[in-house]
């Protein structure tokens, strides 16, 4: 078996216990680890640097793709491992720490962390832990689920460790497209000008002698935990989807659409399904991650192509993709995240791009990150280098949280993570407010009249228009504009009745 | 000299008065003027428009590359000629007619106008007006000391006027490069791979036929109002200097640095003409806009070469460059604003770009247009173009404004227009905060400790303890978050002692 997995035979003698290869991260090490929303990354590594940890305590800055599965986050917080995290997270127990001041978190877009370690301007990783499903002739590593920020980890670190997943077939091999930027001032163009564009190598280059450790693990990735679409994300869905018909009509993109990028979680797996019942044909996808929804678009035939930077299914749809990856590698590409995400080919594809907002306000600036101001959910990801190149940036909330304790349209937002600049469509289940072309007065109306719960609505017009009559381009009364947000923190409610 | 002007002699029967050209122009057109940084906008046409609407009203959209000068944004507001307005502007009538809500204005990344008029997102020009010295003899336009939008517009636009300017000689043919993205999904990477390469025709391309009008103008552009250096300036630009050199030093970039973008203004054009007696050599710009201090440093023999949208200098700096345009046509080049900022471009050169804030937070939001949040100042212009895709992105500040009354560093900016992924240095007279790398927290003690007036340390300090204490990624206190901005609005001034 191991000569499947590691045809540089040179290599074999590699081969170690997860705990040897853990115990080659020392403390204080900059640690640059597979993994992108949650597929694909490091497993028995991590955790046995976990087990390590409670034992002889080490902190380390942990660099990833994105997100990790298998609560490897959590744990490596437990055990007080993490002394800086970056650059996007979702746990609950890190989120925690981070919120408490004990992690340093720098939350970043998703396509500049490696573009910030070619330039020197973050540290490098000294040591890299990637997962595989093989490593071939030449020594070079070929991904699992996720390519993330792997290729250029694997580039920068003085070391690397392979962990070779043995539960995914080698038939992975052929399913990546690795290619990276050059450094400045020699870069050239990326030549992606379709999705299904392949410009680089099946696999990630490195110098066999780099590798200092190969580790075999049997864990899986954790199954997506989308939600079925509710009733409420099915109207967004709708609202969206009759939005994009009228464009379409109107002669603005054609009924094959533009190349679509949808964040993860649930709304955005609900308005990708709602594209199986749709008119459109010949879709494709240039994403950062591909959902359960992706496949099913594929399977009905609607869907001809998907690039994106992991694949985070269920187990189910898992087992029918992965079980059988050669059926599907004409369809599917993955790349680095700096490629999947990068402006240049964002902007030259022109996407439309739909992520999830926690909140926005009636001018249509946008908070995807910050509850309240000051507290991280999980992380601006790689939503704003779409937003900010797409054709069509949506970005879609349920108009309130919390049991409509929250409204998610407020006067001002707490935390901008997007401006207004950057977004074109607003959509909450109440409805789609298209703000293209308005000046900020003329998307308040619009915010207000179509996205906002009308519990909400009357308290809204009522600050809109004291701003107004305060007047500026953008009118707001200061001493106002976040006591909404106050309320909540004091009374629990943003509108105390 | 007619035929010097207009080689295609089938359009000498265009020529027109000014007073017949503004007659094409009709009420409630979308009209795309040039006109970039108070450069190149056509002049004689726009002030015939003037008079006539005192007689004859009108209301129009227009849409110039960037600011205009002469007046004319000042006379068009004052006949109530302009119902919309975008993407940029610098009138002080203009800005109250638009912060009394008179004029609907759309404040726009300047790379993105054309690219939401090609996706017809935003109308398209009825009818553009350009400024010219010539047109050769396809019917093609040469234009003067800005490209902007100009080609564009001439592209789209039904009916094209040209206003040919005969005080700059026909020798500036040749110091343009005309080159625009294909429509989408056609679209082909840019292939600017460094400052100095050209890939289009030295005119603008258009049907002869559409040429409705031809006029002749003496009329100048405006000169700069660039301030000289005074202390504070001098000492940003010499802060940003020695951090530049430490860049060096520590191998994070050549000698040469990397293409330079400088905002307009005084600050920037400090900063430049402080490289004249820097230690970098062969450096080279890559901006939107050229001011004096551009010819400085090339006949200090410091800068190499230098591409940029637009020239507005000095009168002194004017006769000296246009009066002898041929001696700089190897080292200058003017492109259209989308490819001056493209994304694509600015991220594969990565610029070093320093922009002006009117204001950051102690997380390093900056706010550049918005006083008090509300009332528009200019607009965002192309500093988000570069920011966010620029190796490093510096911000650059007084202090204090208005005598002290007003700390350009504050608990919360009261509008943002670039977060704090796109802010690597804040620089003030007090010193400079290197972010990089830094999370929230961390960030706000690098830009307290450096770049706050000392008067207001010890009420920053004082916040950020508290907002600390409270927990999260971004401590704030959204009570008295924006408390600064609404004490300067009821006692004019932000800290009452
Ligand atoms: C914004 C984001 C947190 C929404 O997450 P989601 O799971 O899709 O949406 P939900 O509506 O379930 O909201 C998640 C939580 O935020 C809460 N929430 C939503 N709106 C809120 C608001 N305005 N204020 C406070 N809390 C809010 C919800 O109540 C829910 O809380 P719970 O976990 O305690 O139930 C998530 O999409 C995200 O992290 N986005 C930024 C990253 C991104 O866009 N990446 C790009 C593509 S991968
Ligand atoms: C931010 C910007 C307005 C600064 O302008 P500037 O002329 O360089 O700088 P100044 O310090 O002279 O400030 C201009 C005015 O703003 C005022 N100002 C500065 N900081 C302020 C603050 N925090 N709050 C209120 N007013 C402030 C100044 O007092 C001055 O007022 P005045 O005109 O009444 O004297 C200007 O650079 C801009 O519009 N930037 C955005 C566009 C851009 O970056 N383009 C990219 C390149 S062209």
């Amino acid at each position: 078996m191991y000569k499947d997995r590691i045809r540089l035979s040179s290599l074999l003698d590699k081969v170690m216990s997860a705990d040897e290869a853990a115990s080659l991260i020392k403390d204080g090490m900059t640690v640059g680890m597979s993994g992108f929303t949650r597929a694909g990354e490091a497993k028995a590594v991590p955790l046995a640097l976990v087990e390590r940890a409670k034992t002889n305590p080490l902190k380390i800055t942990l660099v990833t793709g994105a997100s990790l599965g298998n609560d490897i986050d959590k744990k490596l917080t437990e055990v007080g491992a993490l002394a800086r995290r970056l650059p996007f997270q979702v746990d609950t127990t890190l989120r925690k720490a981070i919120n408490d001041g004990k992690v340093m978190f720098i939350d970043q877009h998703l396509s500049e962390t490696v573009e910030q370690m070619r330039a020197h301007q973050i540290p490098r990783p000294d040591i890299a832990v990637i997962e595989a499903v093989s490593i071939t002739e030449e020594g070079h590593i070929v991904p699992t689920t996720s390519v993330g920020n792997s290729a250029s980890f694997v580039q920068f670190a003085k070391q690397v460790i392979v962990e070779i997943n043995t539960t995914l077939s080698t038939d992975f091999e052929g399913l990546h497209d690795i290619y990276l930027p050059e450094e400045r001032p020699n870069r050239t163009p990326v030549k992606v000008l379709k999705a299904e564009d392949r410009i680089g190598s099946a696999a990630i280059a490195v110098d066999p002698s780099k590798i200092v450790g190969i580790v075999f693990s049997e864990l899986r990735d954790s199954p997506s935990n989308a939600l079925p679409a509710d009733e409420e994300t099915q109207a967004i869905a709708d609202h969206l989807i009759a939005f994009l018909k009228q464009e379409v009509d109107a002669g603005r993109m054609p009924n094959s659409l533009r190349p679509l990028q949808v964040g993860i979680g649930t709304i955005a797996n609900a308005v990708t399904s709602g594209l199986v019942k749709s008119p459109f044909t010949d879709l494709v996808q240039y994403s950062e991650v591909l959902q359960d929804s992706t496949f099913e678009l594929l399977e009905a035939g609607k869907l001809k192509f998907a690039s994106a930077s992991s694949i985070t299914v269920s187990a189910a749809c898992g087992e029918r993709v992965f079980g059988n990856i050669n059926a599907y590698k004409d369809k599917l590409v993955l790349r680095p995240q700096e490629i999947s995400n990068l402006p240049e080919i964002v902007r030259r594809l022109g996407t439309i791009s739909i992520n999830t907002a926690l909140e926005f306000d009636i001018y249509g600036n946008v908070n995807s990150t910050h509850v309240n101001g000051s507290k991280m959910m999980n992380g601006i990801g790689g939503s704003g280098d779409f937003a900010r190149n797409a054709q069509l940036a949506v970005f879609v909330t349920k108009s309130t949280a919390k049991g409509g304790a929250i409204s998610s349209v407020v006067p001002m937002v707490s935390h901008v993570d997007h401006t207004g600049h950057d977004a074109d469509v607003l959509v909450t289940e109440i409805g789609l407010a298209d703000l293209r072309g308005l000046a900020p007065r003329e998307r308040a109306r619009a915010i207000i009249d179509n996205c906002v719960h009308p519990d909400y609505r009357a308290a809204l017009n009522d600050y809109f228009e004291r701003a107004c009559a305060k007047g500026g381009q953008t009118p707001h009364i200061l001493s106002e504009a976040l006591s909404w947000h106050v309320s909540l923190e004091e009374n629990g409610a943003m509108l105390v009745k």
